[in-house]
């Protein structure tokens, strides 16, 4: 046997079937687990090219996280899009959590786990790294990475220290608050001295809201007949801060019980994201009368503040100041319909799929 | 004759009739001129109560402030009030110049010249002074102080300086353009060194935008079929700055056409004012996408700068930098019709009542 053909075995050894959740079309309307498909025609070959020296990792995908933003990427771009779209017959891309099999790249060596972007499948050749942190804190559970650790983490704290410009006693309201990020900003903005008040679609979730995370009040939005009602009930004298997840119908109201000098941050709008035309706002010129402050922002432009965030949150978390509650679901098949599940509110806490556990 | 005979014909001398502008009763929609009355049946005795130490003036009132948010005085108090209704039967009120016949109050003296909240008619005793200035610079058109030096005026630069944080350079658009906030913001954004478009309802003040007050583009909104195609035509890089004084489907597109990190000073809304329900905006999702920033504000608030301002505004005015167009009618008859005006788009810049000039 010469070189060539050693060589030859040898790479064949290391083919493996590489089972991916791939995106089939853009869609319209409400997502279904029938926009993607699950399949083990790929197969990848588990080592670098030989000599390489582009910059290359190659990973073994742990977790999957499964966030709202995502449904925007399954839409054709549009002036509305703020991110790529997915492209059709390939991978959808999450973030995620992974380990580094191999690396030609400095910063990322074999063996360490990382963070960031990758695609929905087993393993991954990775060219750009730019979405990637590397994990140095193992002393919590990996599929935090995805959460409180992760993006939604950064997203709740970028949000609420930094948009919502909170002061000691103020009144705080959260919409879809035991989701991902919502969870979060509760626990901070409690940590922070305020009062806080959540509300989520089901018993189970409001529950969690105020005997896990120690919010101060929380409702099930679905059980209230006028939310107008329900905000001032809970807000008597009114909200100074609204930690904004949904938009629509809940937006309008809860402009209508914003106090003088209150301030909207805009995180997201998930109601809408599914809607064709999404509902008008019809109170803003409350904004005028409220002397009101509203502030979009993206998690991506402060990711500057990560070590600072760690600084801040892993003592949190050993000390158990704050916790975090993830709805994990095991194995790739069930990745689509975890998505799906997000837009229908089935998830309770963050909604991770894992993937392969070490 | 004994004293009490002489009194009491001294003091029917100073007794004269006293023309008022009465607002009827509250409304919904569209105001009409039918919505108020001029009236000549009200006396006023032209001097203070013997001995009065109770703080208060008699002026001689000279110009009325035509301004947009009159018109929610005209509306029954709701939540969505942000001041108190007028009170049918008695007259209307806004800001005006008026000369002080006779005082009380140590802060003001006979003879001088004030500007604030009065009541729209010839003459008036003032018992609440809070909102009331001194003026001191009597080398400008006094109508000024219903503009320019006054609310509207401050009102353009806090929006502008305060609320837009404008840096040089950057693209400006001003609704409402050719009114008494927007032909200033107008004219300060082009000082700071921005590029600078507004919009307004006819030919007219288009021209006056572009010959008059150095605005690099304007357009007329009426004659744009789709405003979108419009402000893509005057910034084809988008807008970063959006001086909001019209709210509904303009606020929409300029929503489309903002760039990132955009700040949207909402002023007014003048579009939805008679409206019973305001129309929706749909695009407030873009607030995430682009990391906008929309704040409302209210001058009132920002009443402490006013001394700052004049030290900015007067040289400005006497060096020909910046120039103020008034729309001033003549006399008490008219100011139904003139108030009535403005939300039909008829006055070309500010409008004025000249009630009497001295």
């Amino acid at each position: 046997m010469n070189a060539t053909s050693f060589h030859y075995i040898y790479y064949m050894a290391d083919v493996v079937r590489n089972k991916q959740v791939i995106f089939k079309d853009y869609i319209n309307g409400f997502p279904k687990t029938s926009d993607m498909v699950v399949t083990s025609d790929a197969t990848i070959h588990l080592q670098l090219p030989v000599n390489d020296d582009t910059g290359l990792i190659l990973t073994k995908n742990l977790y999957f996280s499964c966030d709202p933003y995502m449904r925007s990427r399954m839409s054709r771009m549009t002036e509305r899009s703020y991110i790529n779209s997915f492209t059709p017959g390939s991978p959808i891309i999450g973030y995620g959590v992974a380990r580094v099999l191999d690396s030609s790249h400095p910063d990322f060596k074999k063996g360490e786990l990382i963070w960031g972007l990758i695609n929905w499948e087993e393993y991954s050749f990775i060219k750009d790294t730019s979405s990637l942190m590397k994990i140095e804190h193992t002393n919590v559970p990996l599929s935090y990475y995805t959460g409180i650790l992760g993006m939604p983490g950064m997203t709740a704290y970028v949000g609420f220290y930094n948009i919502c410009s909170p002061k000691k006693g103020e009144t705080v309201f959260v919409s879809a608050a035991s989701g991902a990020v919502g969870q979060l900003v509760g626990q901070f903005a409690k940590l922070y001295g305020c009062y806080v008040v959540g509300s989520a679609g089901s018993k189970e979730k409001v529950d969690l809201l105020k005997n896990k995370f120690g919010f101060d009040e929380a409702f099930n939005y679905k059980e209230e007949p006028d939310l107008n009602v329900a905000l001032k009930r809970y807000f008597p004298n009114g909200i100074d801060i609204y930690f904004e997840n949904v938009g629509g119908k809940t937006l309008d109201e809860v402009l209508r019980n914003m106090r003088p000098h209150g301030r909207i941050a805009v995180c997201g709008m998930i109601s809408q994201y599914n809607l064709d035309q999404s509902e008008g706002t019809h109170n803003l010129f409350m904004l005028v009368s409220k002397c009101i402050r509203m502030e979009g922002f993206m998690v991506f432009e402060h990711y500057h503040l990560y070590p600072k965030f760690l600084e801040m949150i892993l003592p949190l978390i050993h000390e158990g100041k704050i916790t975090y509650v993830e709805d994990t679901v095991e194995g790739f098949e069930n990745a689509p319909a975890a998505l799906i599940g997000l837009y229908n509110g089935l998830n309770v806490g963050k909604q991770v799929v894992a993937i392969a556990r070490e």
